[in-house]
Protein backbone atom coordinates (compact mmCIF):
# COMPACT_ATOMS: atom_id res chain seq x y z
CA UNK A 1 0.00 0.00 0.00
CA UNK A 2 1.28 3.36 -0.92
CA UNK A 3 2.28 5.89 2.13
CA UNK A 4 -0.11 8.88 1.73
CA UNK A 5 -0.45 12.03 4.11
CA UNK A 6 -4.07 14.21 3.51
CA UNK A 7 -3.51 16.96 5.28
CA UNK A 8 -0.58 15.59 7.09
CA UNK A 9 -2.63 12.79 8.70
CA UNK A 10 -1.62 9.47 7.66
CA UNK A 11 -5.06 7.99 6.13
CA UNK A 12 -5.93 6.98 3.04
CA UNK A 13 -9.74 8.52 2.42
CA UNK A 14 -10.99 11.95 1.96
CA UNK A 15 -14.06 13.57 2.15
CA UNK A 16 -16.78 12.93 -1.03
CA UNK A 17 -17.87 16.40 -1.01
CA UNK A 18 -14.42 17.73 -1.82
CA UNK A 19 -14.22 19.99 -4.70
CA UNK A 20 -11.54 17.97 -6.22
CA UNK A 21 -13.38 14.86 -6.49
CA UNK A 22 -17.04 16.46 -7.33
CA UNK A 23 -15.45 19.07 -10.35
CA UNK A 24 -11.72 18.18 -10.42
CA UNK A 25 -11.12 22.04 -8.85
CA UNK A 26 -7.70 21.49 -7.52
CA UNK A 27 -3.99 20.83 -9.22
CA UNK A 28 -0.96 18.21 -9.00
CA UNK A 29 2.40 17.92 -8.96
CA UNK A 30 5.04 14.70 -9.35
CA UNK A 31 7.68 15.17 -8.08
CA UNK A 32 10.78 12.40 -8.76
CA UNK A 33 12.67 11.65 -6.22
CA UNK A 34 16.58 10.43 -5.92
CA UNK A 35 18.70 9.50 -2.57
CA UNK A 36 15.93 10.29 0.00
CA UNK A 37 15.31 13.95 -1.73
CA UNK A 38 12.59 15.75 -4.00
CA UNK A 39 14.81 17.45 -7.25
CA UNK A 40 13.34 20.44 -8.78
CA UNK A 41 11.35 21.33 -5.57
CA UNK A 42 11.53 24.52 -6.36
CA UNK A 43 10.26 24.71 -9.96
CA UNK A 44 7.48 21.94 -8.69
CA UNK A 45 6.17 24.83 -6.10
CA UNK A 46 6.31 27.59 -8.39
CA UNK A 47 4.05 25.81 -11.14
CA UNK A 48 1.90 25.30 -8.29
CA UNK A 49 1.49 28.47 -6.87
CA UNK A 50 0.99 30.19 -9.98
CA UNK A 51 -2.13 27.41 -10.45
CA UNK A 52 -3.00 28.29 -7.79
CA UNK A 53 -3.44 32.16 -8.09
CA UNK A 54 -5.47 31.51 -11.51
CA UNK A 55 -8.00 29.51 -10.05
CA UNK A 56 -7.95 31.85 -7.30
CA UNK A 57 -7.63 28.65 -4.84
CA UNK A 58 -6.20 30.49 -1.68
CA UNK A 59 -3.94 27.76 -0.25
CA UNK A 60 -1.28 28.90 1.86
CA UNK A 61 0.49 25.59 4.01
CA UNK A 62 3.26 25.48 1.78
CA UNK A 63 5.79 24.76 4.96
CA UNK A 64 3.78 21.77 6.08
CA UNK A 65 3.63 20.52 2.35
CA UNK A 66 7.57 21.06 1.88
CA UNK A 67 7.95 19.23 5.15
CA UNK A 68 5.57 16.16 3.98
CA UNK A 69 7.30 15.58 0.44
CA UNK A 70 10.47 15.62 2.31
CA UNK A 71 9.58 12.69 4.74
CA UNK A 72 8.08 10.84 2.19
CA UNK A 73 11.13 11.03 0.37
CA UNK A 74 13.21 10.28 3.33
CA UNK A 75 15.62 7.17 2.85
CA UNK A 76 14.10 6.35 -0.21
CA UNK A 77 17.08 5.66 -3.06
CA UNK A 78 14.23 6.32 -5.73
CA UNK A 79 10.24 6.71 -5.71
CA UNK A 80 7.98 9.48 -6.90
CA UNK A 81 5.78 11.62 -4.55
CA UNK A 82 2.56 13.47 -5.65
CA UNK A 83 0.53 16.54 -4.56
CA UNK A 84 -2.82 17.32 -5.22
CA UNK A 85 -4.21 20.25 -3.60
CA UNK A 86 -7.99 20.83 -3.68
CA UNK A 87 -10.31 23.77 -2.96
CA UNK A 88 -11.14 21.54 -0.24
CA UNK A 89 -14.61 20.34 1.27
CA UNK A 90 -17.60 21.77 -0.72
CA UNK A 91 -19.08 23.70 2.20
CA UNK A 92 -22.46 24.31 -0.34
CA UNK A 93 -23.81 23.11 -3.72
CA UNK A 94 -22.94 24.16 -7.18
CA UNK A 95 -19.79 25.14 -9.11
CA UNK A 96 -19.24 28.30 -7.88
CA UNK A 97 -16.91 28.42 -4.85
CA UNK A 98 -18.33 29.75 -1.35
CA UNK A 99 -15.19 31.33 -0.72
CA UNK A 100 -14.65 29.79 2.82
CA UNK A 101 -13.52 26.19 1.98
CA UNK A 102 -10.84 24.88 3.55
CA UNK A 103 -7.66 23.60 1.15
CA UNK A 104 -7.23 19.78 1.31
CA UNK A 105 -3.47 18.26 0.32
CA UNK A 106 -2.95 15.23 -0.42
CA UNK A 107 0.91 13.69 -0.53
CA UNK A 108 1.13 10.44 -1.74
CA UNK A 109 4.51 8.06 -2.44
CA UNK A 110 4.68 5.89 -5.04
CA UNK A 111 7.55 3.01 -5.84
CA UNK A 112 9.33 4.24 -8.81
CA UNK A 113 8.22 2.12 -12.11
CA UNK A 114 10.25 -0.72 -13.25
CA UNK A 115 10.46 -0.43 -16.08
CA UNK A 116 12.69 1.34 -17.45
CA UNK A 117 12.04 2.96 -21.14
CA UNK A 118 15.46 4.60 -21.65
CA UNK A 119 16.89 1.08 -22.47
CA UNK A 120 14.32 -0.32 -24.94
CA UNK A 121 13.14 1.33 -28.10
CA UNK A 122 10.76 4.38 -27.10
CA UNK A 123 7.93 4.58 -29.54
CA UNK A 124 5.46 7.20 -30.05
CA UNK A 125 2.47 7.70 -32.15
CA UNK A 126 0.00 10.22 -32.72
CA UNK A 127 -3.49 10.18 -30.23
CA UNK A 128 -7.09 10.85 -32.36
CA UNK A 129 -7.90 12.13 -28.97
CA UNK A 130 -7.32 16.56 -28.86
CA UNK A 131 -6.70 18.68 -26.28
CA UNK A 132 -9.42 21.14 -25.63
CA UNK A 133 -8.29 25.45 -26.32
CA UNK A 134 -8.77 27.10 -23.35
CA UNK A 135 -6.47 29.66 -22.48
CA UNK A 136 -7.78 30.66 -19.00
CA UNK A 137 -6.33 26.49 -18.21
CA UNK A 138 -3.41 26.37 -20.37
CA UNK A 139 -0.38 25.31 -18.82
CA UNK A 140 -1.66 24.33 -15.35
CA UNK A 141 -1.62 20.60 -14.02
CA UNK A 142 -5.03 20.67 -13.26
CA UNK A 143 -7.37 17.53 -12.03
CA UNK A 144 -9.26 17.63 -15.10
CA UNK A 145 -7.39 15.21 -17.18
CA UNK A 146 -10.73 13.04 -18.69
CA UNK A 147 -8.30 13.68 -22.66
CA UNK A 148 -4.72 12.24 -21.28
CA UNK A 149 -7.26 9.44 -19.94
CA UNK A 150 -8.64 8.82 -23.27
CA UNK A 151 -5.26 8.89 -24.88
CA UNK A 152 -3.75 6.90 -22.84
CA UNK A 153 -6.66 4.55 -22.91
CA UNK A 154 -6.43 4.12 -26.45
CA UNK A 155 -2.39 4.36 -26.18
CA UNK A 156 -1.89 1.30 -24.16
CA UNK A 157 -3.73 -0.91 -26.95
CA UNK A 158 -0.99 0.29 -29.47
CA UNK A 159 2.30 -1.21 -27.56
CA UNK A 160 3.16 2.54 -27.86
CA UNK A 161 5.31 4.29 -24.98
CA UNK A 162 3.75 7.63 -25.34
CA UNK A 163 1.22 9.63 -27.91
CA UNK A 164 1.69 13.04 -28.97
CA UNK A 165 -1.74 15.41 -28.71
CA UNK A 166 -2.87 17.91 -31.15
CA UNK A 167 -5.04 20.60 -30.21
CA UNK A 168 -8.14 21.13 -31.43
CA UNK A 169 -7.48 23.53 -34.04
CA UNK A 170 -4.86 21.20 -35.14
CA UNK A 171 -1.46 22.49 -33.41
CA UNK A 172 0.74 19.83 -31.95
CA UNK A 173 0.44 20.44 -28.29
CA UNK A 174 2.49 17.51 -25.98
CA UNK A 175 2.39 14.11 -25.43
CA UNK A 176 -0.32 12.62 -23.44
CA UNK A 177 1.98 12.53 -19.89
CA UNK A 178 5.21 14.41 -21.22
CA UNK A 179 6.33 17.32 -22.99
CA UNK A 180 8.02 17.23 -26.18
CA UNK A 181 10.84 18.37 -28.49
CA UNK A 182 12.14 18.33 -32.01
CA UNK A 183 15.42 19.03 -34.14
CA UNK A 184 15.74 20.51 -37.27
CA UNK A 185 18.08 22.45 -38.94
CA UNK A 186 18.05 25.76 -37.06
CA UNK A 187 18.00 23.82 -33.48
CA UNK A 188 15.54 22.64 -31.21
CA UNK A 189 11.51 23.58 -31.10
CA UNK A 190 9.09 22.58 -28.71
CA UNK A 191 5.26 23.89 -28.79
CA UNK A 192 4.05 26.97 -27.20
CA UNK A 193 1.73 26.21 -24.58
CA UNK A 194 -0.81 29.25 -24.71
CA UNK A 195 -3.66 27.48 -25.73
CA UNK A 196 -3.56 24.44 -23.86
CA UNK A 197 -1.29 21.28 -22.80
CA UNK A 198 0.88 21.18 -18.87
CA UNK A 199 3.89 23.47 -18.91
CA UNK A 200 5.83 20.53 -17.48
CA UNK A 201 8.56 21.24 -14.53
CA UNK A 202 11.04 18.90 -16.71
CA UNK A 203 10.12 20.95 -19.62
CA UNK A 204 11.42 23.92 -17.99
CA UNK A 205 14.84 22.27 -16.50
CA UNK A 206 15.22 21.53 -20.67
CA UNK A 207 14.75 25.26 -21.15
CA UNK A 208 17.13 26.08 -18.70
CA UNK A 209 19.78 23.71 -19.44
CA UNK A 210 19.78 24.35 -23.04
CA UNK A 211 20.17 27.92 -22.25
CA UNK A 212 23.33 27.28 -20.33
CA UNK A 213 24.34 24.70 -23.06
CA UNK A 214 24.11 27.78 -25.77
CA UNK A 215 21.64 25.53 -27.93
CA UNK A 216 18.78 27.57 -29.21
CA UNK A 217 15.36 26.53 -28.66
CA UNK A 218 12.24 28.25 -30.23
CA UNK A 219 9.13 28.16 -28.12
CA UNK A 220 6.49 28.44 -31.05
CA UNK A 221 3.35 27.37 -32.69
CA UNK A 222 3.91 23.76 -33.72
CA UNK A 223 2.12 21.89 -36.80
CA UNK A 224 1.91 18.53 -37.60
CA UNK A 225 4.45 18.27 -40.34
CA UNK A 226 7.06 18.11 -37.87
CA UNK A 227 6.49 14.81 -37.51
CA UNK A 228 7.66 14.31 -40.64
CA UNK A 229 10.29 16.62 -40.87
CA UNK A 230 12.21 16.50 -37.35
CA UNK A 231 15.44 13.98 -37.38
CA UNK A 232 15.46 14.42 -34.34
CA UNK A 233 12.37 14.07 -31.19
CA UNK A 234 12.71 13.63 -27.24
CA UNK A 235 9.85 13.88 -25.10
CA UNK A 236 10.43 14.95 -21.31
CA UNK A 237 8.76 14.62 -17.96
CA UNK A 238 10.07 14.06 -14.24
CA UNK A 239 9.92 10.80 -14.19
CA UNK A 240 11.74 9.76 -17.85
CA UNK A 241 13.76 12.53 -17.91
CA UNK A 242 14.83 13.70 -21.72
CA UNK A 243 13.83 10.52 -23.68
CA UNK A 244 14.78 9.78 -26.83
CA UNK A 245 12.24 9.00 -29.36
CA UNK A 246 13.44 5.97 -31.09
CA UNK A 247 10.24 5.77 -33.55
CA UNK A 248 7.87 8.24 -34.15
CA UNK A 249 4.41 7.93 -36.30
CA UNK A 250 6.31 5.31 -38.22
CA UNK A 251 9.67 6.26 -38.92
CA UNK A 252 12.76 5.44 -37.02
CA UNK A 253 14.44 8.55 -35.90
CA UNK A 254 17.97 9.20 -37.30
CA UNK A 255 19.62 11.25 -34.65
CA UNK A 256 19.57 11.87 -30.55
CA UNK A 257 22.36 13.99 -30.14
CA UNK A 258 20.58 16.76 -28.83
CA UNK A 259 19.04 14.88 -25.98
CA UNK A 260 22.77 12.92 -25.18
CA UNK A 261 23.76 16.76 -24.88
CA UNK A 262 21.02 17.75 -22.45
CA UNK A 263 20.85 14.97 -20.62
CA UNK A 264 24.85 15.35 -19.79
CA UNK A 265 24.45 19.27 -19.14
CA UNK A 266 21.45 18.52 -16.65
CA UNK A 267 23.45 16.01 -14.86
CA UNK A 268 26.69 17.91 -14.24
CA UNK A 269 23.90 20.95 -13.06
CA UNK A 270 23.11 18.10 -10.28
CA UNK A 271 26.97 17.42 -8.97
CA UNK B 1 -25.05 17.06 7.17
CA UNK B 2 -25.87 15.96 3.98
CA UNK B 3 -26.94 12.01 3.34
CA UNK B 4 -24.23 10.17 1.48
CA UNK B 5 -23.94 6.54 0.64
CA UNK B 6 -20.74 5.85 -1.29
CA UNK B 7 -21.27 1.92 -2.74
CA UNK B 8 -24.15 1.49 -0.61
CA UNK B 9 -22.83 2.21 2.53
CA UNK B 10 -22.91 5.42 4.71
CA UNK B 11 -20.11 6.93 5.29
CA UNK B 12 -18.64 11.05 3.64
CA UNK B 13 -15.56 9.59 2.46
CA UNK B 14 -14.07 7.69 -0.44
CA UNK B 15 -10.02 6.31 -1.65
CA UNK B 16 -7.85 9.03 -2.35
CA UNK B 17 -6.86 7.13 -4.39
CA UNK B 18 -10.47 7.20 -6.50
CA UNK B 19 -9.20 7.96 -10.32
CA UNK B 20 -12.61 10.40 -9.75
CA UNK B 21 -11.01 12.70 -7.59
CA UNK B 22 -7.15 12.53 -9.63
CA UNK B 23 -7.94 12.92 -13.12
CA UNK B 24 -11.76 13.41 -12.56
CA UNK B 25 -12.28 10.11 -14.35
CA UNK B 26 -16.58 9.70 -13.66
CA UNK B 27 -19.53 10.68 -14.83
CA UNK B 28 -22.68 12.62 -12.28
CA UNK B 29 -26.54 13.19 -12.28
CA UNK B 30 -27.95 15.54 -10.31
CA UNK B 31 -31.38 14.71 -10.15
CA UNK B 32 -34.46 16.26 -8.98
CA UNK B 33 -36.55 14.57 -6.32
CA UNK B 34 -40.79 15.45 -5.50
CA UNK B 35 -43.12 14.23 -3.19
CA UNK B 36 -40.47 11.45 -1.98
CA UNK B 37 -39.89 10.50 -6.05
CA UNK B 38 -36.75 10.81 -8.17
CA UNK B 39 -38.12 12.31 -11.29
CA UNK B 40 -37.35 11.44 -14.89
CA UNK B 41 -34.72 8.74 -13.70
CA UNK B 42 -35.04 7.27 -17.20
CA UNK B 43 -33.55 10.34 -18.43
CA UNK B 44 -30.73 10.47 -16.37
CA UNK B 45 -29.86 6.74 -16.62
CA UNK B 46 -29.48 7.05 -20.40
CA UNK B 47 -27.50 9.52 -20.25
CA UNK B 48 -25.29 8.20 -17.61
CA UNK B 49 -25.16 4.87 -19.47
CA UNK B 50 -24.13 6.62 -22.73
CA UNK B 51 -21.42 8.52 -21.06
CA UNK B 52 -20.34 5.39 -19.14
CA UNK B 53 -20.29 3.30 -23.07
CA UNK B 54 -18.15 6.48 -24.07
CA UNK B 55 -15.65 6.73 -20.94
CA UNK B 56 -14.82 2.56 -21.33
CA UNK B 57 -15.80 3.21 -17.74
CA UNK B 58 -17.45 -0.63 -16.78
CA UNK B 59 -20.08 0.11 -14.37
CA UNK B 60 -23.13 -2.15 -14.02
CA UNK B 61 -24.29 -1.70 -10.46
CA UNK B 62 -27.80 0.24 -12.03
CA UNK B 63 -30.35 -1.74 -9.72
CA UNK B 64 -28.48 -0.96 -6.19
CA UNK B 65 -27.95 2.53 -7.54
CA UNK B 66 -31.58 2.90 -8.37
CA UNK B 67 -32.77 1.77 -5.14
CA UNK B 68 -29.98 4.21 -3.35
CA UNK B 69 -31.65 7.09 -5.01
CA UNK B 70 -35.15 5.96 -3.90
CA UNK B 71 -34.03 5.50 -0.51
CA UNK B 72 -32.49 8.53 -0.07
CA UNK B 73 -35.75 10.39 -2.07
CA UNK B 74 -37.97 8.98 -0.07
CA UNK B 75 -40.03 10.79 2.57
CA UNK B 76 -38.69 14.08 1.10
CA UNK B 77 -41.08 16.94 -0.02
CA UNK B 78 -38.29 18.43 -2.22
CA UNK B 79 -34.72 17.43 -2.64
CA UNK B 80 -31.94 16.86 -5.07
CA UNK B 81 -30.09 13.78 -5.16
CA UNK B 82 -26.52 13.67 -6.72
CA UNK B 83 -25.20 10.55 -8.24
CA UNK B 84 -21.25 10.13 -9.18
CA UNK B 85 -19.68 7.33 -10.65
CA UNK B 86 -16.05 7.23 -11.43
CA UNK B 87 -13.99 4.63 -12.51
CA UNK B 88 -12.76 3.53 -8.93
CA UNK B 89 -9.46 3.58 -6.67
CA UNK B 90 -6.39 3.53 -9.27
CA UNK B 91 -4.90 -0.29 -9.13
CA UNK B 92 -1.72 1.84 -10.74
CA UNK B 93 -0.22 4.81 -11.51
CA UNK B 94 -0.73 7.16 -14.30
CA UNK B 95 -3.66 8.51 -16.40
CA UNK B 96 -4.23 5.08 -18.18
CA UNK B 97 -6.41 2.82 -16.64
CA UNK B 98 -5.72 -0.39 -15.78
CA UNK B 99 -9.02 -2.12 -16.64
CA UNK B 100 -9.09 -4.31 -13.17
CA UNK B 101 -10.83 -0.71 -11.03
CA UNK B 102 -13.84 -1.71 -9.44
CA UNK B 103 -16.13 1.77 -9.87
CA UNK B 104 -17.60 4.29 -7.01
CA UNK B 105 -20.67 5.18 -6.55
CA UNK B 106 -21.54 8.08 -4.35
CA UNK B 107 -25.13 9.07 -3.56
CA UNK B 108 -25.88 11.99 -1.90
CA UNK B 109 -28.96 14.10 -0.86
CA UNK B 110 -29.02 17.61 -0.81
CA UNK B 111 -31.67 20.08 0.77
CA UNK B 112 -34.02 21.71 -1.79
CA UNK B 113 -31.95 25.38 -2.58
CA UNK B 114 -34.58 28.07 -0.93
CA UNK B 115 -34.03 31.02 -3.05
CA UNK B 116 -36.61 30.13 -6.09
CA UNK B 117 -35.44 32.41 -8.34
CA UNK B 118 -38.61 32.01 -10.69
CA UNK B 119 -40.19 35.00 -8.36
CA UNK B 120 -37.67 37.20 -8.76
CA UNK B 121 -36.04 38.91 -12.61
CA UNK B 122 -33.40 36.36 -13.59
CA UNK B 123 -30.49 38.25 -14.76
CA UNK B 124 -27.94 36.39 -17.23
CA UNK B 125 -24.94 37.64 -18.97
CA UNK B 126 -22.00 36.36 -21.28
CA UNK B 127 -19.06 34.83 -19.10
CA UNK B 128 -15.19 35.29 -20.01
CA UNK B 129 -14.54 31.90 -19.82
CA UNK B 130 -15.11 29.63 -22.87
CA UNK B 131 -15.50 26.15 -23.04
CA UNK B 132 -12.86 23.79 -24.58
CA UNK B 133 -14.04 22.45 -28.03
CA UNK B 134 -13.58 18.48 -27.54
CA UNK B 135 -16.19 16.16 -29.46
CA UNK B 136 -14.85 13.21 -27.45
CA UNK B 137 -16.39 14.59 -24.32
CA UNK B 138 -19.00 16.74 -25.78
CA UNK B 139 -22.59 15.71 -24.39
CA UNK B 140 -21.75 14.35 -21.16
CA UNK B 141 -21.79 15.22 -17.66
CA UNK B 142 -18.39 13.93 -16.96
CA UNK B 143 -16.21 15.52 -13.68
CA UNK B 144 -13.87 17.45 -15.38
CA UNK B 145 -15.38 20.98 -14.23
CA UNK B 146 -13.11 23.40 -13.98
CA UNK B 147 -14.58 26.13 -16.75
CA UNK B 148 -17.67 26.04 -14.77
CA UNK B 149 -15.68 26.97 -11.67
CA UNK B 150 -14.04 29.55 -13.14
CA UNK B 151 -17.09 31.04 -15.22
CA UNK B 152 -18.89 30.98 -11.63
CA UNK B 153 -16.90 32.08 -9.45
CA UNK B 154 -16.65 35.43 -11.72
CA UNK B 155 -20.43 34.81 -12.27
CA UNK B 156 -20.82 35.08 -8.64
CA UNK B 157 -19.25 39.07 -8.25
CA UNK B 158 -21.58 40.51 -10.76
CA UNK B 159 -25.36 40.30 -9.71
CA UNK B 160 -26.40 37.64 -12.14
CA UNK B 161 -28.04 34.79 -12.02
CA UNK B 162 -26.38 32.59 -14.59
CA UNK B 163 -24.37 33.69 -17.30
CA UNK B 164 -23.72 32.23 -21.08
CA UNK B 165 -20.94 30.29 -21.90
CA UNK B 166 -19.06 30.53 -25.77
CA UNK B 167 -17.10 27.45 -27.42
CA UNK B 168 -13.86 28.44 -27.81
CA UNK B 169 -14.54 28.47 -31.47
CA UNK B 170 -16.70 31.82 -30.64
CA UNK B 171 -20.62 29.58 -30.87
CA UNK B 172 -22.79 30.13 -27.99
CA UNK B 173 -23.24 26.98 -25.85
CA UNK B 174 -25.05 26.50 -22.86
CA UNK B 175 -24.95 28.25 -19.18
CA UNK B 176 -22.83 27.60 -16.83
CA UNK B 177 -25.29 25.50 -15.27
CA UNK B 178 -27.69 24.98 -17.49
CA UNK B 179 -28.97 24.91 -21.36
CA UNK B 180 -30.50 27.74 -23.16
CA UNK B 181 -33.42 28.23 -25.74
CA UNK B 182 -34.13 31.46 -27.75
CA UNK B 183 -37.07 32.45 -29.32
CA UNK B 184 -37.16 34.37 -32.53
CA UNK B 185 -39.72 34.69 -35.46
CA UNK B 186 -39.49 31.04 -36.94
CA UNK B 187 -39.86 29.50 -33.48
CA UNK B 188 -37.36 28.05 -30.97
CA UNK B 189 -33.46 27.43 -31.18
CA UNK B 190 -31.28 25.61 -28.94
CA UNK B 191 -27.39 25.10 -29.53
CA UNK B 192 -26.25 21.43 -31.20
CA UNK B 193 -23.80 20.15 -28.57
CA UNK B 194 -21.46 17.97 -31.11
CA UNK B 195 -18.39 20.14 -29.62
CA UNK B 196 -18.76 20.97 -26.22
CA UNK B 197 -21.84 21.68 -23.35
CA UNK B 198 -23.63 19.09 -21.56
CA UNK B 199 -26.91 17.69 -22.99
CA UNK B 200 -28.59 18.59 -19.96
CA UNK B 201 -31.78 16.01 -18.92
CA UNK B 202 -34.34 19.14 -18.51
CA UNK B 203 -32.90 20.02 -22.51
CA UNK B 204 -34.02 16.47 -23.43
CA UNK B 205 -37.45 16.93 -21.34
CA UNK B 206 -37.92 20.43 -22.76
CA UNK B 207 -36.94 19.05 -26.69
CA UNK B 208 -39.78 16.10 -25.73
CA UNK B 209 -42.08 18.36 -24.72
CA UNK B 210 -41.89 21.08 -27.65
CA UNK B 211 -42.49 17.93 -30.04
CA UNK B 212 -45.74 16.87 -27.89
CA UNK B 213 -46.68 20.87 -27.93
CA UNK B 214 -46.25 20.94 -31.68
CA UNK B 215 -43.80 23.74 -31.00
CA UNK B 216 -41.00 23.94 -33.76
CA UNK B 217 -37.01 24.01 -32.16
CA UNK B 218 -33.92 23.82 -34.22
CA UNK B 219 -30.92 22.21 -32.68
CA UNK B 220 -28.28 24.17 -34.33
CA UNK B 221 -24.91 26.04 -34.32
CA UNK B 222 -26.26 29.28 -32.61
CA UNK B 223 -23.97 32.76 -33.02
CA UNK B 224 -23.30 35.21 -30.34
CA UNK B 225 -26.01 37.77 -32.37
CA UNK B 226 -28.56 35.89 -31.03
CA UNK B 227 -28.27 37.71 -27.88
CA UNK B 228 -29.62 41.06 -29.52
CA UNK B 229 -31.86 39.28 -31.98
CA UNK B 230 -33.79 37.01 -29.27
CA UNK B 231 -37.69 38.24 -28.32
CA UNK B 232 -37.43 35.39 -25.45
CA UNK B 233 -34.78 33.25 -23.63
CA UNK B 234 -35.07 30.65 -20.91
CA UNK B 235 -32.53 28.40 -19.34
CA UNK B 236 -33.13 24.79 -18.66
CA UNK B 237 -31.63 22.54 -15.97
CA UNK B 238 -33.72 19.98 -13.26
CA UNK B 239 -33.51 22.29 -10.44
CA UNK B 240 -34.92 25.46 -12.20
CA UNK B 241 -37.06 23.55 -14.67
CA UNK B 242 -37.66 26.16 -17.69
CA UNK B 243 -36.63 29.19 -16.12
CA UNK B 244 -37.40 32.18 -18.33
CA UNK B 245 -34.88 35.37 -18.63
CA UNK B 246 -35.70 38.44 -17.99
CA UNK B 247 -32.44 40.48 -18.86
CA UNK B 248 -30.20 39.31 -21.11
CA UNK B 249 -26.75 40.88 -21.22
CA UNK B 250 -27.80 44.56 -21.42
CA UNK B 251 -31.37 44.30 -22.01
CA UNK B 252 -35.17 43.26 -20.61
CA UNK B 253 -36.47 40.47 -22.43
CA UNK B 254 -40.60 41.52 -23.99
CA UNK B 255 -41.39 38.10 -23.66
CA UNK B 256 -41.75 34.49 -21.92
CA UNK B 257 -44.51 32.85 -24.28
CA UNK B 258 -42.42 29.68 -24.92
CA UNK B 259 -41.02 28.85 -21.21
CA UNK B 260 -44.57 29.48 -20.54
CA UNK B 261 -46.50 27.25 -22.52
CA UNK B 262 -43.65 24.64 -22.16
CA UNK B 263 -43.89 24.61 -18.01
CA UNK B 264 -48.05 23.83 -18.67
CA UNK B 265 -46.80 21.28 -20.88
CA UNK B 266 -44.43 19.64 -18.61
CA UNK B 267 -46.55 19.94 -15.47
CA UNK B 268 -49.73 18.33 -17.84
CA UNK B 269 -47.37 15.21 -18.14
CA UNK B 270 -46.91 14.65 -14.98
CA UNK B 271 -49.93 14.83 -13.88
Amino acid sequence: MIAVLVDGKPTHSVACTDRGLQYGDGLFETISCREGRPRWLPLHFERLRSGLARLRLPFGAFDALQAEIVSLAAQQPRCLVKVIVTRGAATRRGYAPAGDEQPTRIVSRHEWPATNACTAEFRVGLSEVRLGVNPMLAGLKHLNRLEQVLAQQACAETGLQEVLMLSATGQLISGSMSNVFFADDKGLVTPELRECGVAGVMRRVVLQSAAAAGIVVRVVPVELSVLSDAREAFITNVRLGVQSVGWLDGRAMPSDDYAQRLRRQIDAARS
